[in-house]
Order: structure tokens, then sequence, then C-alpha cells
């Protein structure tokens, strides 16, 4: 099934149930009112929901609604974890590689790079973009979560997986000239990461069909910035941690509580060679990957960050062409900031 | 006035308000069940808390029963967000002098360390402090916290100060050994960090009278392992960053939004000097600094990290001798692992 949350006026909104078409939806009401209540309770309150969206997919909800992802906040418009990580690992060496940084450590390919974030900062899908001025450096990131039930202390990948409730895209936005500053301090992201953006829609592994691959989503990753396009990356090739081994390491220590969303980092492909030569045909998933592939190519950046006005969209259709999550688009908005 | 949130079988349990010299308690029903709650609507609901709280301080309050911490939840059983600091610099300082390791970056005085954490994570005052095996290295940290309502993006300290609305003492659990390795990967605490203990009650600002001094807590901090004393820290003195101060870093890019948690950190105090040597008369509030401590003084460290069985409290006492905020009181278990 799929679900998202509609504004209004509270800090949590209305859980709605949303048509496989994304055309149709309908309140939750009288099942759960809040996102998060179904997360807590998901055993008793996921078959009700189901039972709701098999009649909205047959045209039988008796008070159906026509589907409008401007009214969306993030499904889970704020949640108790917020844990990403860099499991595409050609999104750091990239990245890297263009501004000769060594890598982190020799435990890349073995140990996932992870960080906490801020579960109060979660947007809707056209929720403006803003940031201070233009000088820090606004970026997108495009990538997937899975918002999940409770796992315990020490579950294997394979258990993990087990409690993922629903997958969504997520747009996790960053100032890079602000992270240039604060990543030498070397304790994550606090200033940042000034906000995550997620897709009007979170949806149940059964929508993803042959897509889910044991923790990987085969699915194309759009992204433009101004209609152009950053990326066409494959969501399901080059991710060295599943979201099974991404949860197993943030529950090795403790149980991860239900609500808990768990991000893939910006998903990327690995470089092809031709001829001796590096490409990357399925372009990025942020500008500043795009920028270090433009470095390793032409020796400088041409792409700027983000501009007061430009538009981000980000998006993934599924075999029949349709969109599985709805789009995440966004536009830049600067404040003025003391 | 004080709050505490008692169990009741779910996730958020439900609030009581708490007499001064926490001998009674009330449940808040009727006005908020949950903490969160009270945190969205402060501005409606505090207003109504208070009138209870003065009723049963005065011994009028008709269904008032015996205070039991140990029935206690965290005041606020889980947060959207959760970011602690190093606000006390002779901790960092310390640690690293024992160690050898450069200080971080040249920007620690004016520019201060802060990681974000979990909030699916918060536990009781009497929860078991517990880690897969003796070889973590588990360790408590004492340190003050606030919880807050919405702070504005850009908010100065002093603004960002009008935001607080509870204090409370924290034991945020850390995994020694683990962190070993986890820091080097430079992105903060996913694993070793793995659960985050509040005082039975958290209090509003004028419950500290002088002890709130503009952002700071002139109280001093107790800790014990097994009935002997580990520190008494004055966490008012060397605090360099008060708590509008790490507010407002955290959000120089973004609001912050209410119910997030900001920690201080271990509440450490600077050494003294006596005869060309250093002392540390106050102690330490976490076993890390304390073995720092005595590698510097007698170069290796005699105290062991938590070990099954092991007790550990933290308590802050007014100038009535009173406790301010409850005791956390934990005992260490060691749970096998898979």
């Amino acid at each position: 099934m799929k679900l998202a949350t509609y504004k209004d006026g509270t800090r949590d909104g209305q859980l709605v149930v949303v048509s496989r078409d994304l055309g149709t939806a309908h309140y939750a009401t009288g099942i759960a009112t809040r996102m998060q209540q179904a997360l807590d309770d998901w055993g008793f309150i996921a078959p009700q929901l189901q039972d709701l969206y098999e009649t909205l997919n047959h045209g039988k909800a008796r008070h159906a609604f026509p589907f409008d992802p401007a009214l969306c906040m993030a499904p889970l418009p704020r949640a108790y974890q917020w844990v990403a990580g860099s499991a595409y690992l050609s999104h750091v060496t990239t990245v890297r590689a263009a501004h000769h940084i060594d890598l982190p450590n020799d435990t890349l390919e073995t140990d996932p790079l992870m960080h906490q974030g801020s579960g109060d900062s979660f947007v809707g899908p056209q929720a403006d973009l803003h940031c201070g001025n233009e000088a820090m450096g606004l970026d997108f990131e495009a990538e997937l979560a899975v918002i999940t039930g409770d796992v315990p202390m020490g579950a294997t990948p394979d258990e993990a997986l087990e409690a993922v409730r629903l997958v969504a895209l997520v747009n996790d936005v960053t100032l890079r000239m602000v992270a240039k500053n604060e990543l030498p301090k070397a304790l994550g992201y606090v200033q940042s990461k000034p906000m995550t953006a997620f897709s009007p829609v979170a949806v149940t592994l059964d929508e993803l069909g042959d897509a889910w691959d044991s923790g990987r989503v085969r699915l194309t990753v759009q992204s433009t910035v101004n209609g152009r396009k950053v990326g066409m990356c494959d969501a399901g090739t080059d991710m060295a941690f599943h979201f099974g081994q991404l949860m197993a390491h943030v529950s090795k220590t403790r149980p991860v509580r239900a609500g808990s969303v768990i991000g893939s980092g910006a998903v990327s492909n690995a470089p092809t060679e031709s001829k001796g030569k590096h490409e990357w045909p399925k372009g990025a998933s942020c500008l500043m990957e795009k920028r270090a592939i433009e470095i390793l190519l032409d020796g400088q950046a041409s792409t700027a960050y983000l501009k007061h006005g430009d538009s981000v969209r980000i998006e993934a259709k599924g075999k029949d062409g349709q969109s599985v999550f709805g789009a995440i688009d966004q536009e830049v908005t600067l404040l003025s900031q003391t």
C-alpha cells in the first residue's frame, strides 16, 4: 500500500491512504490518525489500512478524493531517529578523488559510513528549499530511505529486513560550504544538513514487486535541476551495504525503535571505463558529485550549487512507467538571516 | 514545576506532575497525557500543569499518590532530536592530554563541539545499563540537558534561551572501546552511544532559582560508582558554551522544533595548580576522564570501566540539600549478544 500524511495545521498531520496510481486518497481516520501510531502498532493497524487501500484501488472507497502532493507533509512528519548511510561507495570515492582527500579509513568496504541526523526537520515533497545565502553551497542529495518497526539489538541483516515497514524517496538537503567547516570537527553534521524532504508517499515492500531485492531497491532514481538531468542512477546496482546491513549496523549495540528512518546516502553508480578513461554515463544524485565528475574530467567544476529560483525534482518510476513514490519537487528560496 | 512520565505499557507513558520535594505525584490526565503534547502546546498546557503543581505542593490534590522513581520512564520518553555538546572544555582537554591526541581544531573555544544522537533510545532513571560485553568499555557520562520549545532559525543565544522549557540530569551512556573504532570515521556516534538515561523529573527554570544563571546551571553534579565518589563537579563554573549558545549553534541553519533535547556534555572542572602540578579536586563525571586524570598523575589508569553488577548514581542537590531532579540510579547488566 501507499501512505501519505496530509497537512492539517498540526505537527503530525493526518494519515491518508493513497491509491496505487497516486490518483485518489482517503483519510485513515477511524484506523489511525498519525503515521507514528501505525508504526507503533503495525501488526494491528496495517491490515486495516491495507483493506482501505484495496477498496480505494477498486474505486469503491466512499469518501475518496483526488490526491494532491502539494498538500503532503513528509509521510512521517517527525521521527525519533534519522540515520543516513553512505552505502554507495562511488559517491564517496568520486568526491574524494576530485578533491585529493584520503579515503576515511581502510574499512570502507566492510564497515558502513553512517551518521545520526535530526528527525525534527522532515518536510514535505514541495516544501521550499531554503538557506541563509548562496555562499552556504545549497545542494540536494537524492536517496532512498526505509522506515522501520522495532529492530532488536544484535539483529542480523536478514532479521533487520523483517522490520522494514515502508520505503520512500528522500532529498537529504546539504549545505556544502557549512559542511566544509563542520566535518573537520569529526562529529558529523549539526548545521550542514538543515532539512530532509520526503516523497509524497511511502510504500510497503509489496508495492516494489521485483524491484525490492533483499534490501536493495532496483529502481532508477531520476534527479533534475530546472528540468535538466543531473542523474539517472540505478539504486540497485552499486549499493555496497543493503538496507538490512545498514539497519544491523545501527542496532548492533541497542534496540532500534519503531519509526526510525534509515537512509541510503546519495544514490551513485561506479564509473565505466572507455579507452583508459573514466566515464559517468548515469550522472549523479547530487551537485557535489556532479562537480567532482567535472573536476576529474575537465580539471574544474562548471556546475554551481543551487541558487534562488532553481527547482529540484527527484522521482523513481516503475517498469510500467508510473511514479512509485510521487515526485519530490522543490523550489529554492533564500532567506535573509541575522 | 516538576514533571515526570510514568510507565503505563505504552511507548510514551503517562505525564505526571511531581511535588517540589519529590514526595507525591498526580496524573496530568485531563490536561495532557504525554509530555510531547505539553511541549507542542506549552503556552496553553503549562499554566494548567502549574496550577495542578501548586495544588499538589499544598497537599490539596485529590488523587495524589506517593512518587516512585522506579516507575519513571525518561520525562520525555522519545524525542525528535537529541544533540549533545562538549561544552566543558576541560573534559576534552584532559582526555586528549592523557592520550596525546591533538585537539580537534583551532576553534575549540569559539565553535562548540556538538553531535546528533538518537532520540528513540531514552530510558528512565533506574533502567538497567547494559551492553554486549565488558570489552566494549561501558561508561557513564553525567551531564545536564534542556528540553526545548520551538527555536526559530538564526536565533541569538539570548533568544534561544527563551525556548528552554525544562532541565534534567542525563547519563549519556558511552561504549568507549566501540567509540575508539567509530570516531576515526569522523561522522560521530552511531554504535557507541547505546542509551541515554534521564533523571526521574525534568524541572522548569523557576525551580532552579538562583542556580539558573543565564543558560548555566550552578549546581554540583554528584556521580558515584558503587557508592564511591567519582565526581562532585560544579556545572556552572567551567561551561564554556551555555545552553543558549548550544541551542543557537543547532538552530543556525534551520528551526529547531519543540521537544528537542540539547545536552551539555560531561560536566567537568578545569584542574587547579599546586606546586607546579595539576590537581583535579572535583573529580570527573565519567570514567574516561577519571582514567585520563590517573594517567596524567600516575602514568597509568587504575579505574576499570563498568562491570556486571556495578551501580551508577547521578544526582544534584539544591542549596536546601534536597534532590532537584531525583537520582539516576542504574545497575549494570551484561547481555550476551549474537
